[in-house]
């Protein structure tokens, strides 16, 4: 399994990946799945994996030849961001087309799906789930991320932090929360976790974190995310029931919070 | 689909419930999922249900028909929670049985999966699952909590406030952050919200409430939730690149904190 999330603000945009792959409960493995791609100064692409794993590194494999391969479309020489998703969906249809039959009568699947980001010079940056098929979606400005892989975990948070206007650090803080939630649930889900801030018309990837299980950033986001949801608690309305009793006790945290700050 | 949550703390027991009801994603109707049976003064009994409606129903009304047959081993006569659990799997493996094989010709699946807990005078609270092979387990210190139906948009928030220790109302409202979380994200959990709290050796049942969608109280822990989980983010450590940048501005950020309290 994998769990990946990109997110689109106006500032720019925000990578998280895990790094856990799986073929079978007791077959894990550590492959990172964030491949960035920076063929000229004009131009930055972060693609981010989820699926069969073959298929993607024969897909990641196809690019980068193809860059250098001056006479063919590549991302190189693509004039848009959606030119550039369109040529990453034709990647992953040919593929994934090439094995999907062989692989069919042993049960496998081969197919992949991809977060596919970034920016080139004169055009804002873009963010993209591009399916097997080839085909793609972008985020919306209800929705500003893109998750692959498993899901459910991790997306209450986003959904309540995230909005095209928070700022990149938080966007990217609230996609090591989510990551963490996931791996705590999903045991095919794993670190190291790799982070990659991109600040628009920058053209730089040196905000970029790659954290192991006991990085000490890692663990000291979860414990102030963890103090910080619990001391969140005390500040929910009361049931009406427990008004008079707790309102005294419930002052007292207050005034404790008040203190430690 | 259902989302329903039990917790087990040192107080006492709490039970959320949703009351959406689906046959495919244009079939939605309510029905509570909350089924409080109270068939003497010492003792108190709870069933959340998930799975097929039709089993659920035929459960219940027989659980009800049997209390009434003094005769018959019923909730009425069991002497510990752990006979009433088996009681309870006893009839849900019965009532499965009887419809199994007719309905699976229709690909109809007629299982459901209980949590059902409650105390009897003499003994302390107790907390099971109960599947419909008629088996059951129970929560644990590290896991003081049950889930059933689409659990996993809501078990990070438990995974980070529950435990034993936490008080029954804070786990109440953590139930309902929980509850929440999985009605935004998935159509087929839907509201009335139905809580129970019940305070250990109390065979008290009027610590209950029921939100509707507008509800005042559900609205407010909705509001206050999201405003603490948004004030929590500017408490969480900085990125390297970002110290000098945003110290700032961060602390700018905590003294309005301060000032709002």
């Amino acid at each position: 399994m994998t769990y990946c999330v990109g997110v689109s603000t106006k500032d720019g945009l925000v990578f998280c990946s895990d790094s856990r792959t799986n073929a079978g409960a007791d077959m894990l493995s550590s492959y990172s799945k964030m491949h960035i791609i920076t063929p000229a100064e004009d131009r930055v692409f972060v693609i981010l994996a989820s699926g069969n794993l073959a298929t993607t590194q024969s897909i990641i494999q196809r690019i980068n030849q193809e860059m250098e391969e001056t006479d063919k479309p590549s991302l190189n020489n693509c004039k848009r961001m959606v030119d550039a998703a369109r040529y990453i969906g034709q990647i992953c249809r040919e593929e994934h087309e090439t094995t999907k039959e062989a692989a069919a009568t042993s049960g496998i699947d081969t197919s992949v799906t991809f977060i596919f980001g970034g920016q080139i010079r004169g055009e804002p940056t873009a963010l993209y789930m591009v399916y097997s098929a080839g085909n793609f979606i972008t985020d919306s400005d209800e929705t500003p991320y893109l998750q692959i892989g498993e899901s459910k975990y991790g997306k209450p948070i986003l959904d309540r932090i995230l909005s095209r206007e928070t700022s990149l650090e938080d966007a990217a803080r609230c996609t090591i929360v989510s990551m963490d939630s996931t791996i705590k649930s999903n045991a095919t889900v794993g670190p190291p976790i790799e982070v990659l801030v991109y600040q628009q018309d920058s053209f730089d990837i040196s905000h970029y974190i790659k954290m192991e299980e006991d990085d000490e950033y890692l663990r000291k986001i979860k414990q102030a995310w963890n103090e910080a949801l619990n001391s969140a608690f005390s500040k929910l309305p009361l049931f009406h029931w427990e008004k008079r009793a707790t309102t005294t006790s419930n002052l007292h945290a207050i005034t404790e919070i008040f203190h430690d700050q």
